[in-house]
């Protein structure tokens, strides 16, 4: 058993004048004298003051960037400016040397794409180490969120043999020879005789087993990793991600709307509280590097100002109708600079629902009741037959960060939703076994785990928020 | 919106003499008068109270067995035994009818066979309702543990290119055609020409990436989905279950062990506080289950007192050396009752470490020290070069619930091991680099989570502690 205490204890419990051991990595090393050590516990460094009269010169030689040590002394108030603690080290002891002419990190800013191929060292770094922190802070709070609401995590199943879900972009999940694999009597591969008996994926979402799970326990939500084999190499597609998907028994899409902005209101806000250093450094990171931008290029408010202005304001909720028609009598529209057309019965594009946020309202703005031929079978169709009980929540500088619905939940309606969508309802029993005995109303919607950490952390790339990123051609560690 | 109250918010705000309205399930009417509501927000039921002079007999004579109904109606001091508070009806309206000629739950006690071909009813009855809001309440407290403690919580990759982890009992995930399948050179499948450029799998541990987390941020855990293509058709097998994995720099073998008994007792604790009436149902039920069972096959302790057991005494520590001759000088040793031989240098099996948790100890044991060649690659190797710093933590009635070890920090050493286990160091360059660069000494373990809600739960069969087991043969929903 170690004898050393966590930084973060040594800045709560104060022990001045006690004599100390701590373990940890040097982040700089001034002057032959003052280290700045962390050790995870807290997001700051804790000053190691070196007396070359105590400390051999064979071992201040070894103490270098990102070096491992471990350092006992005794741990008093500083003189010095830029921190209230500091230990005067009696013993420095080299736990694992850095060899900073082989280390492929180096003391100095290095390019997001590089680091990207440096996976397994870039959490070293203080960029990172914000994000991440923040990453587990956001995904605590989705917990501690629905927990408190009396919610039910819910893990629905990874690997899938349901066909319904949009079987395209889906990933096969196989044990069967690649190279031999068996055939059945069309000379196809034999998926019978595959592990689970049938052709299996990745699934894409969570949504129709939560259903299953709302309809018993009442509230449930699940977090986990969903697949999407999509081609796209861009900024804002990863091929693993985590999304959160609550569904409700009982509860009507105005319902639904309530719970998602209560929702992204206290993960921010719950970030606001627990990582104020964290975010300090983003936001000072992100003012840096608007500096090289023009103005008209910067962003209007800064990350922390944009966190607050979130947490503090009602979204605005409008009708597809109502934003349809606000585009129609926009500048962009009337100037033709939209790239994409505006018109009843289409779906809003990323430039339209950039300017609902940005340049009409200035807020988070939530959307409902789009024309049904646009969105999924599963959605409650409205009284005035052509819209669906859907919903979409849009945020500045990422756009949806959640969509959901009210789910159908009359059969008659879901099997002629079904049969329009081509799905036959076979395919489906079970789901409209949901409906046939003891069904309720009910909603539901999913966030994007990594979309709502890029909003709080201000990273440009989905790559940047997620630990180990998958991607076409990328699957490393 | 949905003017409702849930009834748990009743049960706590008790607005006696208020009009209330709720919404839920019917889990029995007795007498054509009082309904047993649930609506999952209170793990017990609501009594309402239908008057024949208040209520049509058509909506009567349709609250039936899991049925879905609206009440409205005044919120009252129950007269009757085995309720505090009831509700009198002056409305009821059914959401959801269920008939119970085509239903395939049926009031009374039916098989977990049976239950499970019905996946998507049973979270609807009373033991599965139970089972799940205990595991969610393990999910939290899982959580909870490890971030009051200052750890950060890790997304392990679901999808892994990494070669080293065995993979004969991985699940494949291609996007190649099965039927026409890019060949390479040699006629073999060309997995450079996948989704990822390279063959991947399903992970089946995140290890090795939390090794890395660890190494920058100082204590991380996972919580994520593992896989295991094995064969298994029995009640302690999924293809997909998930698994905790805390890695922790700067901790050794004996710090692990700490932090492995406080996890433990922890999370068994929070659902003894958390849980009650889900708990009680449970004992219960194994109460009534073991009256058909000769009393030599009983439990000797009751669910409850089990878990307090773990609780409230001291988990056993003893070397693999102490183990074994311990089990040498056992009886069923001398008396040859072990099915499998008891040997320096061999494993142990379920039956010894039953006979030391069950027989020798009755507590849950830490054995520590094993015998390296019959251990991984990356466990520590001690000083006497015969054994690894492992250890396993084992339970009453399910054995191993945590194995772990404190990781091998030394390059050399570890190349040395990974000779002697014939992986190629190129494999695992990026997992070298940490030892090769500002290195720590670092330890972890894994829980595996559905074990975890076995024991506490007291479910016989691991299928029915996850929502949709994923089995040979079995991956419906």
């Amino acid at each position: 058993m170690y004898n050393r205490t966590e930084i973060a204890s040594l800045l709560k419990n104060q022990p001045v004048g006690e004599k100390v051991t701590v373990m940890g990595w040097v982040r700089a090393f001034r002057n032959n004298q003052f280290i700045a050590l962390h050790d995870g516990s807290d997001s700051g460094t804790l000053q190691i003051v070196v007396d070359p009269e105590k400390i051999d010169s064979t071992i201040t030689r070894r103490i270098g960037f990102h070096a491992c040590i471990m350092v006992t002394g005794s741990f008093q108030h500083s003189q010095g400016a830029g921190q209230q603690f500091e230990i005067h080290a009696d013993v420095v002891e080299i736990l694992g040397d850095n060899d900073l002419e082989k280390y492929p990190l180096q003391p100095k800013k290095q390019t997001m794409e590089f680091l990207r191929q440096k996976a397994h060292f870039r959490m070293r770094t203080q960029t990172f180490s914000a994000v991440f922190k923040i990453r587990h802070a956001v995904a605590f709070a989705v917990h501690k969120f629905y927990n408190d609401r009396g919610f039910y995590y819910l893990h629905a199943p990874i690997i899938t043999g349901s066909d319904a879900e949009g079987a395209g972009e889906m990933f096969r999940v196989t044990m069967l020879s690649p190279d031999k694999p068996p055939l059945n009597e069309e000379g196809k591969v034999d998926f019978t005789k595959d592990f689970f008996g049938k052709a299996t994926n990745l699934t894409v979402s969570g949504q129709l087993q939560g259903e299953i799970a709302a309809l018993a326990l009442g509230k449930i939500y699940t977090f986990g990793p969903t697949f999407r084999a999509e081609n796209s190499n861009t900024p804002r597609h990863l091929a693993e991600f985590w999304m959160i998907e609550p569904e409700m028994a009982f509860y009507d899409i105005i319902d639904n709307m309530d719970l998602a902005e209560a929702f992204c209101k206290y993960l921010i806000s719950y970030v606001l509280e627990h990582n104020a250093i964290d975010l300090a450094f983003l936001d000072q990171r992100l003012k840096e590097e608007e500096k090289n931008l023009p103005t008209d290029k910067r962003r209007e408010l800064g990350l922390l100002e944009q966190l607050e202005f979130v947490v503090n304001n009602d979204f605005v909720r409008i009708t597809y109708d109502e934003a349809v028609s606000i585009l129609m009598q926009s500048k962009p529209y009337k100037k033709g600079q939209f790239e994409f057309p505006v018109e009843w019965g289409r779906d809003l594009q990323a430039e339209h629902e950039r300017y609902l946020v940005e340049k009409e309202f200035k807020k988070p703005v939530i959307v409902r009741n789009y024309p049904k031929d646009i969105k999924a079978f599963y959605m409650r169709l409205n009284d005035d037959d052509k819209t669906v009980a859907a919903m979409d929540v849009l945020f500045p500088g990422i756009g949806e960060v959640i969509g959901g619905s009210q789910r159908e939940e009359r059969e008659s309606v879901l099997l002629d939703r079904m049969e329009q969508s081509g799905i036959h309802p076979d395919e489906m029993d079970w789901y409209l076994d949901l409906r046939r005995f003891g069904g309720a109303p009910h909603s539901g919607f999913g966030l994007g785990f990594e979309r709502m950490v890029q909003f709080i952390t201000g990273m440009g790339n989905i790559r940047d928020v997620i630990p180990f990123p998958r991607t076409p051609g990328n699957a490393e560690f």
